[in-house]
């Protein structure tokens, strides 16, 4: 009988890939074990990283993405920091050395925050650090899911039978969850999956999971979801968001922004797939920090040198949507206009004791 | 001592691959030789064709593309019919062929059409038609280079010193005129060139002038551009334009949409290199074909699949952009307010008994 999966209500068996415990990131015998999602839809390849740096580089090479997904092979990764010699200062460096890894989300942040605070008590009550750390990243994971779910649920009452939702980049576990739901209410709904340069994350998991799933899926490249958009072939566009100011500005993979403008202009309503809130700490696009990544992602291709030898590459990975172009940020404490997504804090958690 | 070029103005070692002749196509030993711009910029490679069926496969892969190069290999292409044995009607089924190569920009049709008449004219009059179509064809390059660089000559006086151009896909002749032109006046300018999936032509064409030519010169995804416009980034938005309407609605590379969009929303002014005139026999956006290119151009890279494999790949060639998102339109006979572009037929041809 197939495990129970992270969520508490599906089994792993039922699940896609990308959303089972080992389609993020796994704690297994004294390693981090990533499935390398640039592998996939054609090969499924798992990274056993035994040390911090080791996570560190996944996580920087895109092995593993998404703000929340990320959050979690940090902290497992964390734990590797624990594992023979240590001291709270060898700890806190492997934790600087994770958050560095990716600026723009702040779930990364908050999960090594809280394990490196819990560590240190652990330390000073003679308790493993490691097993305090493990816990609490596996309990975060759960509480993810479980959030992903419960977001996914409100989700899909603002979906019409017969919809073709466009996306862009991978909209993470709740979009998942969502695709589960519409299976389960037998929708018939369809994909157009924006292929996400340079990492191809439309293509690779986006388009892999609905499809996998049974639903008519097409990709496009990022230059055409405003002309479809325009020529009413898609009712509705739909991302994550890897951060949510309190005054609804969102940050997400670069390109959504020209997506949301070309929706908004042409009555297109716009979801953002939250999961979670919106950042405290985040008042609005000024406290926004935009990763900036190799510019060889894009002069190579395959590996291979495609740009003249003179050209570089660009490559910011996120772009910022003001709250006037989203129509509705849907998260796990319900769906909410984006000037009001502070009112977040107003309700309680859906998952008893959730830490992010 | 070199050759003087199609322009008539340049010496051939003056100019930049791209628009020397053979940057183009050209008639030679009875073949039409073809760049292939698939293989830029690291090789030079040529494409000889000996049947009017080869040259509309190079036209169709994309060895040479943009709506006026392709319509001087048709033209060419069509000679190819009068080697040997050949009837006004296989003449009529070579032109249909070509034709029927690429539908949204019409040069090419018009090129063809041109040369079908004159053919027959020939033929008529008991001359060889194949004189007749190379010479026409021949003098139409002569022409669309004198336009282009009469259309780069207006364009420049829109650029200030010091501007940070967007472009997308490849703007063709007029663009690299006015690289020229910039150059002799010594301006400071740098280009942002958007790759254009999935052929990326913006790397490999656009950005290869610019840089060639020593203008500081960035690759960005198709996705990035509208963001940069947000972030004031950009000054001027360019592209050439496959198709423009008496209305001022243009077609052009799908991706054009999106960035004109948000150029209009940040203020940020978004010139059409239009080289020639708009089209009589399109009034509006209602008359415009977009053609649609094989989905596997998206559903696999460098001819190995990665998309799943049940997802399909959507590939409209162009998209549409209203006359009220575009700023200017610069012809050959001046700088046109887009909703005016009809005025362009009240003005002379800047080149005597230009044929398009």
């Amino acid at each position: 009988m197939s495990q129970k999966s992270l969520d508490g209500f599906y089994r792993e068996s039922e699940l896609p890939l990308l959303i089972k415990r080992r389609g993020m990131a796994t704690w297994e015998n004294d390693s981090v074990v990533i499935l390398d999602r640039r592998k996939l839809p054609h090969s499924e390849e798992y990274l056993t990283c035994r040390t911090t740096e080791e996570v560190a580089l996944a996580i920087e090479s895109m092995a593993i993405q998404g703000a929340f997904s990320i959050s979690i092979a940090a902290g497992y990764g964390l734990a590797l920091s624990m594992l023979n010699n240590y001291s709270l200062l060898s700890i806190k460096e492997a934790g600087n050395r994770l958050i560095s890894t990716r600026p723009t989300g702040l779930a990364l942040s908050r999960v090594i925050n809280l394990c490196l605070q819990k560590a240190e008590e652990a330390i000073n009550h003679n308790k493993s650090p490691k097993d305090v750390v493990l816990d609490l990243t596996t309990k975060v994971a759960s509480d993810l899911a479980k959030q992903a779910r419960r977001t996914a649920q409100y989700a899909i009452s603002l979906i019409p039978d017969g919809a073709s939702i466009l996306t862009h980049c991978f909209p993470d576990r709740s979009y998942v969850y969502l695709l589960l739901e519409a299976k389960r209410q037998n929708l018939n709904i369809n994909f157009v999956c924006s292929e996400t340069r340079p990492y191809f994350q439309g293509t690779k998991l986006t388009s892999y999971c609905s499809s996998e799933m049974g639903f008519k899926t097409k990709v496009i490249t990022d230059g055409m979801g405003g002309a479809l958009i325009r020529e009413k072939k898609i009712d509705i566009f739909m991302t994550a968001a890897d951060r949510v100011c309190m005054d609804g500005t969102i940050a997400n993979k670069i390109g959504t922004y020209q997506y949301a403008l070309a929706a908004n202009i042409n009555d297109v309503p716009y979801y953002v797939l939250r999961q979670s809130g919106p950042d405290v700490e985040s008042k609005s696009e000024d406290d926004i920090k935009i990763e900036v990544r190799s510019g060889e992602d894009l002069t190579k291709l395959n590996g291979l040198d495609h740009a003249p030898k003179n050209v570089e590459g660009y490559y910011p990975s996120f772009d910022i949507t003001s709250a006037d172009l989203v129509s509705k940020i849907i998260t796990d404490r319900g769906i909410f206009e984006p000037k009001k997504i502070y009112s977040y804090y107003d309700s309680d958690s859906f998952v008893k004791d959730s830490l992010i």
